[in-house]
């Protein structure tokens, strides 16, 4: 007979395929669906949501996980595979499917809208979606906190990145605040002492921006085997492991904005790709939290390709893609373009120091309106005053202002601190690789990623959710998560 | 409390959306899919079937179909949606889950092979996968075979083309095959007779060739609201009638191939699109067969497209979407070319009158590999003598032979049949179409398609599956289904 543990394997790994059908038709939705197809894509992944949760619910499951835990000679994967079935468990259990179809629904509906109320600048069109979708939120948020015994914002963000408090970002975000703001005006008054950098001129047709996107992943070890480039209105990272599906949207004027973000969507395609085999559709085989994973990016994009080293690479092979010619194509001159300090209205084009002030901004404003103390209606003007008060200044619109990120259209509350979370794991654990392996920045100026890639797999990658995330990083890096990397890292590159 | 009948409906309808997500995952694996994805890929295949499956099969719904059965004041459209779901649940509940999901894997394995093999021409390479596929599929036959009391070849059939007997199947392509060689002889003389059509000179550019395809899928009545045109290597009509998936392949030397097959996958889109929408995802609302689908297909390519009332509407297009000049371009040479006749190696490329040789081939080589008396690694063998005895040619090698066709290595045995039953279905209708809207020749002539459109609408599309086709034929047309229309439609067209 079947041990319990063997049978919730079993059992997971259904689930865990069927939801990556549904990952695979939400990358369609964003990538190639005609508009004519939203409805009956809605009920598709609305009825695959509701069959995985029903699997996830079925009457023997809370039994299985009772019994396992019983079970002795478990190893430590094992062990934690079984934490995080019970996790997954705890979050679907607490929804009945009514309202997770409901939820599944309210989310496509609402995030249909956004794809036409965005750039008509029109979010009154988005709220009575809007209101709705974030009216079952709330009924989401209730139900875990009950089963979870958790304030209901925490409940959501358990989601997206377990294990953390409001109380710890609280304390993380509140040194950011404290720290930033003076980083910032000693970086743009030195900016100001300087000439500006030159900004290359366009046209950049779009097949040379992808052959050089397409170019730069392969170098940074991105196997299109197993994965593609397409074109999408909000970037993402979807796919799986074996077939990662990363999205951009070029713009003739500007090819740096979707190259970096494709370089960035790369580090998380790494990160998939990197994730331990032999747990593939195990809940202990998959990413380790939204932060993690940010992490990932943010240090592939950032600390890494944004870096001088790097950029001694790269600087030929944009030069000749665009057929450039004169000093806005030096390295230096690049380098300096793709660090460039200013505070501005859209988040992902943020530079890292004003960056986690627009996501302050974000978790202040869900956090009150998963409370019930910000109304959908109120959004853009609270949003606009946070903007003043946090960067001084102010969307003239709400295309960029509030309705700039799908995540609250897509039904995403409780995901944005995990940027900044990000951003403070990607410094702490760059800092540790580069202390141990002092060949890093060598070998990126040569175009080899491999001696940064292999120290990633070794101890984030190929860890999966073995650990929770703090303790991960604490591993990895010997330190608990702190700001302290973070800072040093602006410092050493903005003010030095 | 929910009678059984409404649960019934309930239950299938999100079986149906399930297999239509499945469906969406399959125009992915063909047209976007890189390479390394094919093994999850398999595995989301085969967990959705195994869902449905299980879905379709779960305990009650036998006691359903009967209780349902018992239930009185359900009209014509339910009684035949109940017969319907009590077909696909004998259909389904023969087979069980392990031979559902080993099928699916073996499909999938069999298929990426065959993508290799067949530009390789390296039969070999598919032996293994297809002898593997072929026992999956002899078991599912057998299993069929006995719970429906029909011949394991049939019970195959049945899947496909509901209602047909391999004794009615033999008659009506008996009757084929006494009628077409002589009029083939004829056509052929009559061609010699004349000088050739003159072929326009490519090369054609794909983005041409792909703005002509859409700019008449658009004048037949497509929708790129609610569809796409994209590439695969096989071309196929997917998707969902919200959101139709056509594929096509191009080749830059010849422009005709690549329009005429889009034609054909549109009349499949408007079949799709003009179904039932008061039974979407319910079996009733679904397609009647695959004859019928095909008769679709043809009536538009071949009845109305390769017409001349077509050709003088479209030629002026053609000439302009590629520059052309000379009479290669005129309306009268365009159909010479349209209609031209000669045995050839490649199915898909068939004439009219030599397709359904091509047909009997594979009919009769299915028969026999199903039966046990073909084996797969002597199917060339077979093939290239069947084409030596029917057509009279013998392929060079088995690129253009038995490694052509996506079925077999898709694991559709028993649908062969279904093209020139179509062919069949499509003469018949199109003659009535035209006798009772005598305008439909003048419309298609200035590109107006909604006369005949609107036919078919109200004596096919609507009907979904409340009619067994030759019921369906019968009151479409007044007459039982035969040869007779489609004799004379050759002999008018080609003989006249």
């Amino acid at each position: 007979m079947m041990s319990a543990y063997a049978d919730l394997e079993r059992r997971f790994k259904r689930i865990g395929v069927l939801r990556e059908a549904a990952g695979m038709l939400q990358w369609d939705t964003a990538t190639v669906m005609p508009k004519g197809g939203a409805g009956v894509r809605g009920e598709q992944l609305a009825a695959l949501q509701r069959t995985c949760h029903e699997f996830l619910t079925d009457a023997p499951m809370s039994d299985l996980l009772d019994e396992a835990k019983l079970e002795t000679g478990l190893d430590d994967w094992q062990s934690a595979n079984l934490r995080e079935m019970h996790r997954a468990w705890m979050h679907a259990s607490a929804l009945d499917g009514a309202l997770v179809e409901a939820l599944t629904r309210a989310r496509l509906a609402c995030e249909m809208v956004w794809r036409e109320a965005r750039p008509a600048n029109d979010f009154a069109r988005a709220v009575p979606r809007l209101k709705e979708l974030l009216a079952r939120v709330r009924e989401v948020a209730a139900a875990k906190a009950e089963k979870l015994n958790r304030p209901p914002y925490e409940a959501l963000l358990d989601e997206y990145e377990p294990g953390f408090t409001t109380q710890r970002i609280d304390a993380l975000f509140e040194e950011l605040a404290k720290t930033l703001p003076d980083i910032l005006g000693r970086v743009l008054a030195g900016q100001q002492a300087l000439p500006p950098p030159v900004a290359p001129q366009g046209p950049f047709p779009v097949p040379a921006q992808r052959a050089l996107c397409e170019r730069l992943m392969r170098q940074l070890g991105f196997d299109f085997d197993s994965g593609r480039l397409d074109v999408s209105l909000h970037p993402f990272c979807g796919g799986v492991p074996e077939d990662i599906r990363i999205t951009t949207r070029f713009e003739e004027a500007d090819f740096a904005r979707s190259l970096m973000g494709v370089l960035h969507e790369t580090g998380h395609a790494l990160y998939e790709k990197g994730l331990p085999h032999a747990w593939r559709h195990q809940p202990v085989g998959e990413a380790r939290g939204m932060a993690l994973h940010e992490s990932q990016s943010l240090l592939v994009e950032m600390l890494a390709c944004r870096g001088r080293a790097f950029l001694d690479f790269a600087a030929p092979l944009m030069r000749a893609a665009f057929g450039g010619t004169g000093p806005a194509w030096e390295p230096e001159n690049l380098h300096r373009l793709a660090i460039r300090v200013a505070p501005g209205f859209i988040r992902v084009d943020a530079d890292e120091i004003t960056y986690p002030m627009h996501v302050i901004l974000r978790y202040r404003l869900e956090r009150d309106m998963i409370a019930g103390s910000l109304a959908v209606e109120d959004l853009p003007a609270a949003w606009n005053a946070g903007m003043q008060e946090l960067l001084g200044i102010t969307p003239p619109d709400d295309t960029r202002g509030c309705l700039q990120d799908i995540h609250w259209y897509d039904g995403a509350w409780g995901y944005f601190p995990t940027y900044t979370l990000g951003a403070l794991c990607a410094a702490q654990l760059f800092d540790t690789a580069l202390a141990a392996v002092p060949d890093i920045p060598g070998a990126i100026r040569r175009g080899d990623f491999a001696p940064l890639l292999g120290w990633l797999r070794a101890h984030v990658h190929s860890k999966g959710s073995l650990l929770m995330t703090e303790a991960l990083i604490q591993q990895a890096t010997g330190k608990p998560l702190g700001t302290e990397a973070f800072r040093r890292h602006l410092e050493r590159r903005y003010l030095s």
